[in-house]
């Protein structure tokens, strides 16, 4: 533990609606720790409510409970955090920066949290569409800036269309390092809103197997990408129940079916995001890229297989990357760590 | 009471999921009484859970809660039912019809339900499409049968578009009386768990005005069945939260806008329909017909306005007098009366 603290370089905060990752970064943006907890700004709401606690004081206390030790262990380490912790509803709100936005020059507009400990904490702001149908991101900028730096920088010289599956999947159109435009689609909370509160969860079972991906997710997937998938999802959900009833779809495969439908809708209609990007198809080389949970990344994946789009890559821990890639940008890492960082350019190290 | 009953000729029960409602009818068919209550059979397969009594005296407990004194003051009444009630979760079950079918022939296919009294108690069945996506229908045959019995018969000679809107909307082509294929759509269902179970409706409020079709409805049908709609159901929805947090849609607007979004993207699918039956666009006249409660048409009937589609007829009450319908047919009617509507041709009376 002390040895980590002597190698640290920075408090990494990856702190969203449900939970907060903590990573505690070395040379190079090694993760030397890595901490998950359910400390996400809904719970710390709840926390100030019934407590009566200040909604401030009760993100200190958060903070203190997930990293207090590191902080008293290294009492000058720079802290950076990024996602919802930086909405209205957080610990201090970071102003929306518009797309298109280059992604390398995040670290020039960082907001500092005031807090009672007078350290540097700051707070990486998310993006805005303002035109349109609005969209925004808070979090998955710094997935992107992390991204960015994990790959193959040769295979990101075209335009990369990145995905991050989640709760509320974003799918971004990086030129380079340009933000250009991104959509929002809500497939991971309608999902859960569907199997917890309608009819379609009252016949659904769960076994040992459950979660795994099998043949009924490509069956729903390929439901999606069919021509019965022009009825849309609020029709195509309801067989589901159909095709339970009929005893052509177990109800230990109802889920795994349900998940494929609404994945493969997702994946259908980013046909449709060229030309509401007013992006022409030539100008894009349809690489994909994809950022977040392996095993949910494997489910996209293997719904744009389905749809003919092969050889994507999927990226894993780009959020602790990206939150080490800005505070490099806002000068937050000492110089020395840099100038070992270019010189020795050591691999990404994952626990 | 008493009055109503020496002129009775039917107790016709439209058993739902959620709700039953009875309705004493007279000659042609007319509503002497209608009661309304809140014994869908998911509450009594919960009074029988909670109880212990099994599950058919607990449908005889909850329809003698309904109509005993109808029963009790004139013990020759036959009783017809429609809905889930005929589902393998309901009183008795009441084997599907596969479409094609001829609505007429309603009355030759009821099954009779075993019961306590010695009565004659029958279900009407449902509807079910066996190919591609199965789709099965309770109820809204029965509505289908009404519909064509109160529409001037002329508007009946084409095919006819007959929109169900509820908490799973039903869409059938109907040809003459026969129900050719039809569609759902989970939509009610959908709009009640985005609003109370997911991230959409923590921003919602509800005032005086609240449920009223606004101009927030009409944005929302917009927004579907303009260029954006091409993203999805899946990605529309997000709008209601990142236009609320930009100050430009108001949080009493959010439940009216999201209504317009899932109705809209609905009547978008409408375009799918011909292709998805293998129906050809020109064999169709586009007459669209709409049965069910006279709130929830008229945002369809926006809706389909806003789709350029003008000249939509909506019919209330059509499940009662379907089971007038239906019973006619089964010879269930006392000849004299039946005689009495062919002669008379009285105007369908709603109360």
């Amino acid at each position: 533990m002390e040895y980590n603290l002597n190698k640290a370089q920075l408090i990494a905060l990856d702190w969203g609606t449900s939970s907060l990752r903590a990573y505690l970064l070395g040379t190079s943006g090694s993760i030397l720790e890595e901490r998950s907890l359910e400390l996400g700004i809904m719970h710390v709401q709840r926390a100030s409510e019934e407590t009566g606690v200040g909604l401030r004081a009760a993100f200190e206390a958060a903070f203190e409970q997930a990293c207090g030790d590191w902080k008293a262990g290294a009492p000058l380490l720079p802290i950076l955090a990024s996602g919802m912790i930086g909405s209205a509803q957080g610990w201090c709100e970071a102003p929306y920066l518009e797309v298109p936005f280059d992604i390398g020059s995040l670290g020039g507009h960082l907001t500092q949290v005031p807090n009672a400990y007078g350290r540097a904490i700051y707070i990486v702001p998310g993006l805005i569409r303002r035109t349109g149908l609005v969209n925004v991101m808070r979090g998955e900028e710094t997935e992107i800036a992390g991204a960015l730096a994990m790959r193959d920088s040769a295979a990101f010289t075209g335009r990369v269309l990145i995905g991050m599956p989640g709760t509320h999947s974003k799918w971004a159109y990086v030129s380079g390092r340009t933000v250009e435009d991104f959509e929002t689609f809500m497939t991971g909370e309608v999902y859960a809103a569907l199997r917890t509160h309608t009819v379609l969860g009252l016949t659904m079972k769960y076994s040992v197997g459950s979660g795994r991906m099998g043949e009924a997710f490509d069956r729903g997937v390929k439901i999606a990408l069919s021509e019965a998938g022009s009825l849309g999802v609020l029709s195509n959900i309801f067989s589901v129940r159909t095709l339970g009833l009929i005893g052509n779809l177990d109800p230990e495969e109802q889920p795994d079916f349900l998940s494929g439908i609404l994945i493969g809708h997702e994946i259908r209609a980013l046909a449709s995001l060229h030309s509401h990007f007013h992006i022409s198809p030539k100008q894009t080389d349809d690489s994909i890229v994809l950022v977040g949970d392996s095993a949910l990344c494997a489910r996209y994946r293997r719904a744009l297989e389905l749809n003919d789009k092969d050889g994507v890559t999927t990226i894993v821990q780009a959020a602790a990357r990206g939150l080490w890639q800005v505070a490099t940008q806002a000068g937050l890492i000492s110089p020395l760590t840099i100038a070992d960082d270019m010189i020795a350019r050591e691999p990404y190290h994952v626990k």
